[in-house]
């Protein structure tokens, strides 16, 4: 990973402002089609100073999902796996959690039971196991668990279980000088902790949702602490909202795959001049999930009708690419 | 401005990852002193790869104060100018601010009224004139009074009260390749208004205070409003809090000039490898303002005293500065 960016980003010192011309050499994963020929006639016409379709750099500004869009999201969210051992983690230090809901299910790790646990449910997960922890502690327990997780059902570390198409179509962003952001629903400093790494994105431009947090000042010592409140939920709304405050400017194109990207992708087709709305469908249930409006992880059901009744792009995942996963290659 | 940055940029990709030998080309309005020595001593050990003080490129993150820092804010900050002649603006639909405080003396222009007023009263100034606008008109408005208005005192455009030595500063940073940001307890939309083309830092490192915000989808049309109701005060620990949320990373570099800057520079100082803090202290009554610990718009007390107890660097303006404006060039 690490060498195609900097690879590529050496290639666009070297052509600079340069439209990538070959761009079978940016999307390789992808199969011909549609999907692909969208992608690019987008990218093409948007970086052409001579279209009248051309955006400026600094207009040129992508949002990013991340569950479910840059990497995998089913069973459930990875990050509630984190937690749960992290609950496991910090048990004995909580004897009351043995009895109580839904602590007593993650420690017991009755699988039944935490596949019902509902949103309430997860937040009292995430609020415990991310809380209490300072900024530099939390990014290494991240970490940590990280460099020895596993998927459940994949068997595969977590960071590996990002979509290899889609890490192609940011280098192929990036190389047309757009300017990429995530903005997801997950935890902001779970996110930052690793993909700035994993993706190339830097920490600046990960959005997501947020815990209150406090600033302590004593004996010459700074401390920000995660406190168990939600500050902000990244999601539906919530994305148009921090796209606003974090970014300051309309996106030209999104990408997610759920109806909790609805809202950013509303507020980016609401932009004028061309913008670029683009979906993706799990419909390969042999090399990963397929799901949309009846899963309770990543549900996509208003969101799949609007794009159909406005022309958005959405990739079929079955059909559109080539492989799933780095490790395919 | 525009021309100075692209110059650097073209520079910049002349000769990468260079220090800049010629530092006199780039802080000519700097008298040579201690201080001038301590900015190019910083930048130099830390963008040496062969210094034991070298900083990586993605942990160049500097933070600026705006108000009293990169541009002026006496006789009070400017953004309560923008406020009051939006009430102005605004009276002959709310007769009833005709006889209520603080409105009346804003709309009789009651000037000695106006310079008792209190965070409470700006604080519903700001509220109504800020609010009850969507995104697009609001930047509208700011650039169409900045246009147009002018400051009482000095009798210039608020964008012409920038400081030189400021923004040859940013340019010596960005050549060097530190990424700067602005945290004010301004307005974030206010200084994203202009602040992008004046200083070149884009809107996506821009962060202030902030109001609530509502988004509503209707007949395929999106909008984001802003509510009378504060969201985020970024100043004193909200300075701290928000670089973490924003950034995601401390910075090595702080820069400002009041009480409200100190947690910001805490939090800065408290990193470890080499670490920058800077104050600016308005010491030139003749060319600008001189004040610190008594003055009610950007009091320095607390900060200074920290500052002379830590070693911090504190430039003062009538001695380190050649020339204060642009205009003075």
């Amino acid at each position: 990973m690490k060498f195609k960016i900097h690879f590529f980003f050496l290639f666009c010192c070297l052509i600079p402002c340069s439209k990538a011309s070959d761009v079978q050499h940016f999307l390789p994963s992808w199969n011909e089609g549609q999907t692909k020929s969208a992608i690019i006639t987008f990218v093409e016409k948007t970086v052409d100073p001579k279209s009248k379709h051309f955006i400026a750099t600094e207009d040129r500004i992508v949002t990013f999902d991340n569950d479910g869009t840059l990497w995998g999201e089913q069973p459930m969210y990875f990050q509630f796996f984190f937690a749960m051992d992290r609950i496991r983690e910090l048990a004995d230090d909580h004897p009351e959690w043995k009895d109580t809901h839904p602590y007593q299910a993650v420690i017991e790790n009755d699988t039944q039971k935490i596949a019902q646990f509902n949103a309430e449910d997860l937040m009292h997960l995430v609020f415990s196991a991310h809380s209490q922890t300072n900024t530099n502690e939390f990014e290494q327990l991240v970490n940590t668990w990280l460099s020895t997780a596993q998927h459940p059902v994949l068997k595969k570390p977590f960071t590996q279980l990002v979509y290899q198409p889609m890490l192609e179509l940011l280098d192929y962003l990036r190389v047309n000088h757009f300017k990429i952001f995530i903005v997801s629903g997950g935890s902001i400093e779970f996110i930052r902790a690793w993909a700035e790494q994993v993706y190339g994105i830097p920490k600046d431009r990960i959005i997501g949702s947020t815990l209150k947090t406090h600033f302590s000042y004593e004996n010459g010592q700074t401390t920000i602490t995660r406190l168990p409140e939600l500050e902000f939920n990244n999601d539906h709304e919530g994305k148009a909202l921090s796209i606003n405050k974090f970014i300051g400017r309309k996106p030209v194109m999104s990408v997610g795959n759920s109806d909790g990207d609805l809202e950013m992708m509303q507020w980016t087709a609401s932009g004028k001049g061309s913008r670029f709305m683009l979906y993706l469908h799990h419909t390969d249930v042999d090399r990963e999930w397929a799901y949309d409006k009846h899963s309770n992880v990543g549900r996509l059901d208003k969101g799949l009708t609007q794009a159909n009744n406005n022309n958005w792009t959405v990739i079929d995942m079955k059909k559109d690419w080539k492989v799933i996963f780095p490790f395919e290659l």
